[in-house]
């Protein structure tokens, strides 16, 4: 199958690049390295440099022996996307092009509206190049468990029968985001839902809780195939930043109670995730959507897991409770449903000790790199 | 109260902005005049000419001895809608200013990005630029009843209490809308619901239906302050359409089945709901949301009333079903409450046969320049 692969220098894109090549696809990344450029901006640099596209191209070609190909553009550009589809026609296309940090989307007014502006419009050119090049494309969307917030009740898999007033209607399940990021993906959703009616399009929209890890089946003992891995606040996920807290005696940051509950995954099960729904694609006008996590944690449960294995690896870990600089509930109900994926065949690799340890030990060997002001800096939510 | 009408050359903007004014708020209008581009390049003239705003704003003085002050600029233009808001801190603000045609958003690839710039990044100026320099002010959006579609269940007045496996949560009722144009404006919920919890913006969101009428107690017997009258399919509302189709003997073009049902208001609701709004503002932090109609009609019935009234003044009105360029129900379930707006002191003006024979009278001294190509074009929705 040809795998347009747009956001293919992400965390997540790159991983996801070689595995499905690895699996015998054909593959195409396209990326403007937005990514980068922001976190340079805000003097947020990963653990690491990490190669440019087309050079890591080259060291997974040598690794492997398989091509995969590199565009270097902005999707919200027409011209750029319209030219990318028509040569590439691609069968399926994942889109991480966004984006990504929901503290970023809150820093001030030009970060909110780079976000909005970038995140809507690629989605809108997605739709818009598939419909007019690709048709019967599968769109495989890389949704946020964000989107649907902290409600009372249990978190369906996208959808919900609602009864009222005798009568029934599936709906939607209602977003309510917690950040503009995550907002934005809300309307994302909006928009794609709206054309999968009209235009019978196919698509998949993956609501992934935090990811955490950076080893993979691909990269295994290959760390100059390792994806970033930022452990700032603006683009570290929450058990990443810990783990490099850990690492250099940086109390690990708990967000006031604590009690903020999320559903989280191993890297690895991402490209699992990504890689099942491809395998078996949602019907012409069909929005389907899975729940992509595995175990749910709490902050403190998170914080006091690393402090159990780092302190067993003889670290000095502590953990302080900080004001939240975010608006968001401390103390709440959470129960998400996560069948589909299970259904399609994923095993779960859960956050094991010894996951966590090999985490620890990777970063160790980078403790030197680790600036102190990188880790924190309280982008206030109001 | 000093009120900043943003589209305030629109259709409903202009009405607004007099109706405001005799009520003796200090009123400022602005627009970049985008509704009058895309009727022009898109070849479709509203019945008669109407001056710009700086004239009008002379007529209306001349007429009732009040000023109106003017800004031309695009809201999409942070230097200047900042410019605006800083000059005239208002206490209250109306956001007309989107893109409002359903059918000019479905025309092509280039109409639907416009839609989506437009509406998105005004809404998001309007909320950076409130936050800044106006935090109290009351925003008043006008939203569409199209954003909720055409649910199995009764439609609540934005909110509704889903209880589901014995527990409760009270959401944003759910949106699936019918056209790219309303589905930007479920956008716009979205992200005026996230600003409202993050930041105490205070908004009232009038889900309006779908509009009739061109006169108001402000210009009764002053056509020279009348607004566009819109009879084509891309700006006219069903209900205009069909009179002017009545009047120069054009069949009534009712879309397959006809049954498609709405809720309709005379423009003079509109401006009474939107100045009734103003008068008992949202709370800080309160996201309100009314449904503006008054009442419900199908296709076929509004068809038949206007052929009824039509005949009975000597024209000779033929109803004919087309295929419909859209992709919607035409036969379906249609309940919203709208008790809100009336709790408030709304007084409703029914669609008599005397407010249909006064529109007809209307546009039968318009009657030589209306040109049939307009009237229709069948812009397909996929």
């Amino acid at each position: 199958m040809k795998i347009l692969i747009l956001g293919g220098d992400g965390y997540l894109g790159w991983p996801s690049a070689m595995q499905l090549s690895a699996y015998g696809h054909e593959v195409v990344v396209v990326d403007n390295y937005l990514r980068r450029r922001m976190a340079q901006e805000q003097d947020v640099d990963p653990l690491f440099q990490v190669a440019n596209l087309h050079e890591r191209v080259r060291l997974w070609q040598a690794h492997s022996g398989k091509k995969i190909e590199v565009f270097i553009g902005d999707l919200t550009d027409w011209d750029f996307i319209s030219d990318v589809f028509g040569k590439v026609q691609p069968d399926a296309v994942i889109h991480y092009a966004e984006q990504p940090s929901a503290p970023y989307s809150m820093i001030d007014r030009k970060a909110a509206t780079l976000t909005i502006q970038n995140n809507i419009m690629v989605t809108a050119n997605v739709i818009f190049a598939v419909r007019e090049f690709s048709p019967d494309a599968h769109i495989v969307k890389i949704g946020t468990m964000g989107e649907y917030g902290t409600p009372n009740i249990d978190i369906e898999e996208g959808w919900i029968d609602v009864k009222h007033k005798g009568r029934e209607q599936k709906f939607l399940y209602p977003r309510q985001a917690g950040s503009l990021y995550h907002t934005t993906k809300v309307m994302d959703t909006d928009m794609l839902w709206f054309y999968v009616r009209m235009w019978d399009l196919r698509v998949t929209d993956l609501m992934q809780g935090p990811v955490y890890g950076l080893v993979t089946d691909e990269n295994e003992n290959h760390p100059e195939l390792y994806p970033f891995f930022s452990y700032d606040e603006l683009f570290g996920t929450v058990l990443n930043r810990f783990v490099a807290q850990a690492v250099v005696g940086y109390p690990l940051t708990v967000y006031g109670k604590g009690g903020q509950t999320r559903g989280y995954l191993n890297i690895k099960d991402t490209l699992n995730c990504v890689r099942l729904s491809l395998e078996n694609p949602a019907d012409k006008g069909e929005l389907r959507i899975f729940n992509q996590l595995t175990e749910t944690f709490s902050v403190n449960e998170l914080a006091e897991r690393v402090q159990r294995v780092g302190n067993g690896m003889g670290l000095d870990v502590e953990i302080k409770s900080i004001e939240n600089p975010r608006k968001e509930l401390e103390d709440h109900y959470y129960n998400p449903v996560h069948s589909g994926l299970v259904e399609l065949g994923l095993e779960p690799n859960f956050l094991t000790d010894e996951v966590l340890a090999q985490m620890i030990e990777i970063v160790v060997e980078h403790k030197d790199k680790i600036a102190n002001h990188r880790i924190f800096r309280g982008t206030k939510w109001a």
